[in-house]
């Protein structure tokens, strides 16, 4: 494992001031590389220097502005396909952009027979093969629809989902299914017949008694509040949800205990919530998605407004362009793997869960939890160096967001396709690692880099866009 | 404020390689005054000298084996004068040594006053104290029982108390009624007619219902198990428990879920113990108390093993002697307080929870709250210094409690009364701040010293073991 320190490089770009200005925010600027541009490279630093005007300036201030005054609600639980406009009665959402059926990696092939199975549509692979092949069955890719899903982010028409609305800005939704616990569970590519069995408890008697609670609430569930404590308490809301999922549990506790549950159904949700310290992952996605989907679409801005994985394929989009670019997804080598496995075992980078870095979460704040400082090198001083060092391709920062645990560093916020391209350095995505052929499902965790790539690729549309 | 910082200093014991021990474990010494030690210390020095004997080391470190081996299990709930030996029916007690009523700081008197009322025993402040001359009601402390109490520390017998046991470790236990929440409370030394209101269904209601949910569970609740968590998520476990009162919820709530509360009774209790993030101190408060209990007693020990104040009176008690030292309690000079407060309206440190220091906990892990940081000067480096100047007075540390935040340093354990005394250094308390007289309750909070003045004594009593 490399570590987060060994990437940051000064690449001479003709941009005067910017190597001083690394200097002034303290970017523990490790090596400085004054090569001049090798021949390739001209059109794309003529693409930067073009970029380098006001009007971008301007434009990314306002995608900060946004980002930063988007207040996220949970507000109702729907059936899929009833909630996010466009699905249709025979899809199957996945996370990441686009993909065949047989170009999907291994573990979101499994998910997606495992929801054509709970859906009682195929009861095996071939019968799954047969239906996608005739149309009846049709994969489609979450943020085609506005909704987003963790690892291999399967969403099928009858499960429910989360219905989260951004209250100050837009009003516009994202939808997430429910985090399935701990054991053989489709989000991590795997499934058995309890899988199969828990999906169904979670529609027939998860799903509704959630959609009572939150509509008893009223007001909606403020996500952005709780991951505010949250990072103060171990949670940088990717890897780690265990301090937001208790304070969810907490304020769940009364609309459940009023409403129209039995206690052992009451008990039976806050074991299946509390018993997983991911549960919480599901709303951060959604809080996440409403406020960079709001964010988006700022003329001439250069802030990263999402990035999505399906395993093979990572897809970046920018603010100021509309169109999704994708390049070959990160490959795990930068994880911890549980005994037994290395990366030579892993899928590549999955999930569209990297909309949490997006919004100056997870890796981007990875000092918020020391239990996982291992991924940047296993000290409080390399994880202050990490979030230091994705300060230097941000915007802004967020002290919305100021995990105490580093003397409350505010969270590095706005991702400049700009800074990643000058300075070589790419975005932390904290993420899980799932096994690349065998059903076993996660196989470890640990940081992926996006791939430089994707963003040369959206800067060469920067190039298109500004003309010759 | 002066912070932990300035009181490093080394005095010149004729204690050779002291000094060079200390460089060695990165103390940071600020000051070192090799001033000759004055006329009135050279007896202090002497029986210092005389305890620097192979028989202490041994004696220590066996008080620090029954502190690390002790595993204290919350498992039962039962009425005060029922659990508690040797308590009467007619027995107010409260934290601190034994004290006149007249002499008492006043939110003590105040506590004393509102825990006669609820037992109906009395209507005012009039009625008490014609019951305490007639004797019909007579105080006493809580460590004379080994009971425990936080802040003003009262117990009256018809009070549902915590019941602690040591599962690993003599079996001996500990007994603390239930934090009372938020608002005016009599740990605070306030109270009003909500306060009484409260206190009725903590007997009547909350209490059976705990009884029964922690009967159910058979095996006891392990209260270290859950600190262990806690402070990887913000807590020290003194000034702040929000993250064990949230595990510590999670874990209730199957049991009053299948317990024979109702809904709305199950709802109540988990309004009352989640909206309060000083609920789990209780249960931290016992077992640290049976913990240091199991630790007492060990021939030859100069481990400390019990702080203890009253809001006028210091009490300390340390491992090899078998008596309790008492001097006047120290000043909260070194607190934050609320807003139109300051140290002129501040009643003494007061509190049983020292108990908490004793175990290497609260002050002492002061890392594991970054939210409290500013008790010490305000950032994760001052948090981790006054952590090192910690360990500098302690026999040994304890990994078990090892906050992420300060890169899992484990928790110094067993303050040493002879490295105190060599290095003029006094524990750090982690206490709230009491209004002297109003009768306002809380306007503060912060750290205490403890009075060098209680080492010394502690240090004759020594003198008078050790003989001429």
């Amino acid at each position: 494992m490399s570590g987060i320190n060994d990437s940051v490089r000064i690449v001479n770009l003709g941009l005067e001031g910017f190597y001083s200005e690394l200097k002034e925010q303290n970017v523990p600027v490790v090596q400085v590389d004054w090569r001049p541009p090798a021949g390739g490279d001209r059109e794309l630093i003529d693409i930067l220097c073009r970029l380098e005007t006001p009007e971008v300036e301007a434009a990314n201030a306002e995608t900060i502005r946004r980002m930063k005054a988007s207040r996220p609600l949970w507000i109702d639980v729907e059936t899929a396909v009833k909630a996010i406009p466009g699905m249709q009665p025979n899809h199957i959402l996945h996370s990441g952009p686009d993909i065949d059926f047989y170009d999907m990696c291994d573990p979101q092939q499994r998910a997606v027979e495992a929801a054509a199975i709970f859906e009682g549509w195929v009861s095996d692979r071939a019968g799954l093969e047969a239906k996608l092949k005739s149309g009846d069955i049709v994969l489609s890719n979450n943020y085609s629809y506005g909704s987003i899903g963790a690892m291999c982010g399967v969403i099928s028409p009858s499960m429910p989902v989360i219905v989260t609305e951004n209250a100050e800005l837009g009003h516009n939704r994202s939808w997430s299914t429910f985090n399935e616990g701990k054991g053989n569970v489709i989000w991590m590519g795997t499934y058995d017949r309890g899988t199969i069995e828990r999906l169904r408890w979670m529609r027939d008697v998860f799903g509704p008694a959630m959609k009572e609670a939150i509509r008893a609430r009223g007001e909606g569930f403020d996500i952005f509040k709780t991951i505010s404590q949250g990072v103060l308490m171990g949670d940088e809301v990717h890897a780690r949800s265990a301090a937001c999922t208790l304070l969810w549990l907490r304020d769940l506790l009364p609309l459940l205990l009023k409403g129209g549950c039995d206690k052992k159904t009451v008990n039976d949700i806050a074991q299946f919530i509390g018993g997983n310290n991911h549960s919480f992952l599901s709303l951060t996605l959604t809080a996440c998605k409403v406020a960079a989907d709001a964010s988006h679409g700022v003329e001439n801005s250069t802030i990263v407004t999402a990035m999505s994985r399906n395993g093979v394929d990572f897809a970046l989009r920018v603010g100021g362009l509309d169109e999704w670019f994708i390049s070959p997804t990160a490959p795990m080598d930068e994880a911890i793997y549980y005994s037994g496995y290395g990366p030579e075992d892993a899928a590549g980078d999955i999930g569209d869960s990297a909309i949490v870095e997006t919004m100056g979460l997870g890796g981007m704040i990875i000092g918020a939890a020391p239990s996982i400082s291992s991924f940047v090198g296993g000290s409080m001083s390399r994880s202050r160096e990490a979030m230091a060092v994705m300060q230097s391709i941000c915007a802004s920062n967020n002290p919305k967001f100021a995990p105490g645990a580093v003397d409350f560093t505010p969270a590095p916020l706005g991702i400049d396709l700009r800074k990643v391209l000058r300075l070589g350095i790419t975005p932390i995505v904290d993420t899980g690692v799932l096994h690349k052929a065998s059903g076993v499902g996660q196989i470890g965790t640990g940081i992926a880099r996006a791939p430089r790539e994707v963003f040369v690729k959206a800067l060469r549309g920067w190039g298109r866009r500004l003309g010759a």
